[in-house]
């Protein structure tokens, strides 16, 4: 058996790890700082407490799990295999009279069906379809089974033939099962399955703020770095199982939680070395009187995308899009300001302020970006840009309220790094109703991508010892050993050669590991008390004592 | 809907999380002290990477996780259904004569069978017989079921009872369905599942580097930190989502490892400041060395379990149940020294050598066990004890040199709390032969139900701000998050609350957080620019300038 993994997934090296672990504690350290929790879900939840919550194409994509043990034959035993049993014998008692009846009657009623099947109904055809209908046909759709059915069904009564009669009954079985089984798909599925894997980190988190509401203080600043599952067609950076990580508030709507969440973003990303980040903000409400403006709600996805093509393509372009979309000549005149829409955030804003005067909702949109783009001026950022992006449509159906993106550094090629918004009823599917919410998550593999791009992992102390002792046998490995103890326990990463082996042997690993120093024991060493360490880098080489071992490396 | 999550699954609170991060990042540390890599591998594993090495009921405690898309519709037009209607189907086109001469074939051969049934054959019994056959005892077994089927079979023939004949196909379709879906049961599994989670890190890890054998140096020594999913009961203590932290090396059979893995086991439970945690030591080979002594290789786990229980029930109830198990009085005698097992290690190791020094396995096992004893007593242990155990026997299938196993300090009602050992051919399943390898691992969730027992998460960081900025209202906020972002810069927790209210409602989510320090900031503040800082603890108050609340809080 040659070892592989499941496609989509991934095995991560050392190296790997240790930049994940670089960005991962980066962004868990950030959240702590701006006084954030950890919890953390279970990797699987109840199937009902996933499904349904992330619409058709979302429940398709949830890993489900077999329940355990002996699952298909407790579901036969159940009910499933019985009752479709249950059926064939009824059926089978049924008496050929009443078999008979039935058909009559059905083609006393159904006649037409059979006008155009006349060739069918020629004795040498007789033969050739008996012997297809049943093994090569299969999967004929049920009106062409049907009529083949009765059509062969005539013919027989015609010729008396009481094989053929009898093999109808067979094929009255195989309907009546195979219809069984159609409709019970779902009812099996739910039977042999009872459990899914996490499809995100936002549904789980609702299930446990209203599972633990009596535990919680209010409001509740959580976040949670965990891996999540989705069974997507596997395409570079996207992948089966991947990482979340995530920071919500509950409890509050307050907007100093939108002016926090972007200096945390800007926080992040400056940490990591990737300066110079686009964080795009947009408001629901702003979207809605956009919509209010062009007429209608379900144009409103159109309209943001052929907007958002106005730097590719022009105005003239864009405009003839909208117009093909049903988007009339007078509302694209009515939200004209958006055609022009490159001055400073302030200028936008006003712009928008008054092209959207007459929505009372987009009016209040307005009003909540002004005042997080005011305060996060007024505090400054350290490395990112804050831009208004009215193109942004992301979460549409679940976001009420900010709507966050954040745009890689200009010239690297990638979709966005991260992503949030408000929520106003985050936990109504499980019951707890108006309780606000607003979150945003950090897409780790992208941003590792993003950082190997641009060489920012330099700085990463890789999982390798500092220092490997050659081991030349029993004495000079029992002589290192209790060098290496007091490393250790100075927290110096330190590592024996397990074997006894050559000189060249034991370099060649520590060239391949790149480690750094080593040190070399032999019977002149243990005579005078005394370590030979060489720098692997510079080939130095200098006789030390214990203490001055620990100094060297510490 | 009332949330709720899979039985033997948990939430984690933030300061369970705080806790587990502890002890995670303790043993991590170490691994990474004394050389070791980290390496993460997918949740979820290609089934037959996993089936097959963990034993039959292992197997069955494997999670399998479901094909994605409409896996049952695909089953179903594959053929396993289709292949059970065409045997119904030829069931059915059989005609009656073929079923009649079947019928009395098989009853010429099983006529004894019906000898003991007269009562079936009597008339009266003959129709509340019939009602009950298909209905209610479905579930009777097969061998009734047949001899109830001919027993009717004969009464039909001899009333002529046509009906009755045309029931019996249907019960004949039916044990015939039964049986192709007993006997399919496994392909439908493997049909419709073909991954499966993570049942230990062993296993994975043992796929990662014969997959990766090019790009890993050897010796490797890696070790892994990730949950592992098991369907086993739930029961106090075991979960079916737990952690595992392993580390082992492959590619030496160098017994260094054995005395660094001693060493690892020490350092990881006196950083935890858990004292006086027992290393019981045992060697595989001592083990096949006494069953050579007593006989039977088979009679191994009955001899450890029945000396294990010494301490408890004294020599004479030991050697009692020994006897009762099949082990001679003379074998008994051979290993009398068992018996007189508390001398010092050295004391103990001298007494198995002369016991086992005419089996040449036992005394190489003597012969490890000693090495790896006396050099990690001349290094020293910082705070356990190691202590030589011949009733270990764990891992008795798969481990052929070292067991380790790891007690809790006394008094601590608690099981293993690490365990691990050396396995001479871990990568052969995969095809890469005569790799050895040596680990161990630490039992997370018993780790931590100890350090609670016994008051040791004392000095854990919880995840909650250090300071709480009250909230007054817009300028107040504004003036405040100046401060705070300073703060954040620093590294220093902060929060603001993030409404404008009443100060009791503020100073009470502050109370219930347990915040040590809460800065209030009002209109008087912001003309004196100054911060109001107030210790929770001690309810003093001071007035401070920024870069004085800075150095305060620091």
């Amino acid at each position: 058996m040659k070892p592989s993994i499941p496609k989509g997934t991934r095995d991560f090296s050392p190296t790997e790890v240790a930049n994940r672990t670089y960005i991962i504690n980066t962004i868990k350290t950030a959240f702590e700082t701006f006084g954030f929790q950890p919890i953390e879900t279970p990797s699987f939840e109840n199937s009902e407490t996933l499904m349904g919550k992330y619409g058709d194409e979302g429940d398709r994509l949830i890993f489900k799990i077999l329940n355990s043990g002996d699952y298909l034959n407790k579901l036969e035993k159940k009910d499933y295999f019985f009752t479709s049993l249950l059926r064939i014998n009824s059926i089978i008692r049924a008496s050929y009279e009443n078999f008979i009846n039935y058909s009559k009657s059905y083609l006393k009623d159904n006649l037409e069906l059979f006008n155009d099947e006349d060739k069918f109904l020629s004795d040498k055809n007789i033969n050739s379809i008996f012997n297809t209908l049943y093994f090569d046909e299969y999967f004929i759709d049920k009106q062409t089974c049907l009529r083949r059915f009765y059509t062969i069904y005539i013919q027989s009564l015609y010729n008396k033939n009481k094989d053929l009669s009898n093999s109808l009954i067979g094929l009255l079985v195989r309907e009546s099962i195979e219809d069984y089984f159609k409709n019970n798909l779902n009812k099996a599925s739910s039977e042999i399955s009872e459990k899914a894997l996490r499809y995100d980190l936002t549904v789980p988190f609702a299930r446990y703020v209203v599972q633990h509401q009596n535990e919680i203080t209010f409001p509740f600043k959580r976040y949670q770095v965990q891996p999540v599952w989705r069974a997507d067609r596997p395409q570079k950076g996207r992948f089966r199982e991947f990482y979340q990580c995530d920071a919500d508030v509950v409890g509050s709507q307050s907007l100093w939680q939108e002016v926090e969440f972007i200096q945390l973003y800007d926080t992040v990303f400056t940490k990591l070395g990737l300066s110079e980040t686009t964080i795009k903000i947009n408001n629901r409400k702003i979207l809605s009187g956009i919509a209010e403006v062009i007429g209608a709600q379900d144009k409103l996805i159109d309209f943001t995308v052929a907007l958002d093509k106005l730097d590719k393509i022009g105005q003239q372009k864009v405009q003839e899009e909208m117009l093909s979309k049903g988007i009339t000549e007078e509302a694209i005149e009515k939200v004209q300001p958006l055609f022009s829409f490159n001055g400073t955030n302030s200028e936008n804003l006003d712009a928008l302020a008054l092209m959207l005067a007459k929505s009372e909702e987009g009016t209040k949109g307005v009003e909540e970006l002004r005042f997080v783009i005011n305060t996060v001026t007024i505090l400054g950022l350290q490395s990112a840009n804050l831009e208004v992006d009215v193109t942004l449509a992301r979460g549409l159906n679940y976001y009420t309220g900010a709507i966050f993106e954040v745009a890689a550094p200009k010239g690297v090629k990638m979709g966005s790094i991260g992503g949030g918004g408000r929520y106003d009823d985050l936990t109504g599917i499980f019951g707890m109703k108006d309780v606000s919410g607003v979150g945003i998550s950090f897409g780790l593999d992208r941003i590792y991508l993003v950082l190997e791009e641009l060489g920012l992992f330099k700085s990463v102390d890789l999982p390798k010892p500092k220092v490997l002792f050659v081991n030349f046998g029993e004495n000079e490995a029992l002589y290192s050993m209790k060098a290496i103890s007091k490393l250790r326990a100075k927290g110096i990463k330190s590592e024996l050669f397990p074997d006894a082996a050559k000189m060249k042997k034991q370099m060649n690993y520590a060239n391949k590991r790149e480690i750094e120093f080593v040190v070399i024991v032999g019977s002149q060493e243990i005579e005078n008390e005394v370590y030979t360490l060489k720098n692997m880098i510079s080939g130095e080489q200098t006789k030390c004592s214990l203490s001055e071992l620990i100094n060297e490396l510490h």
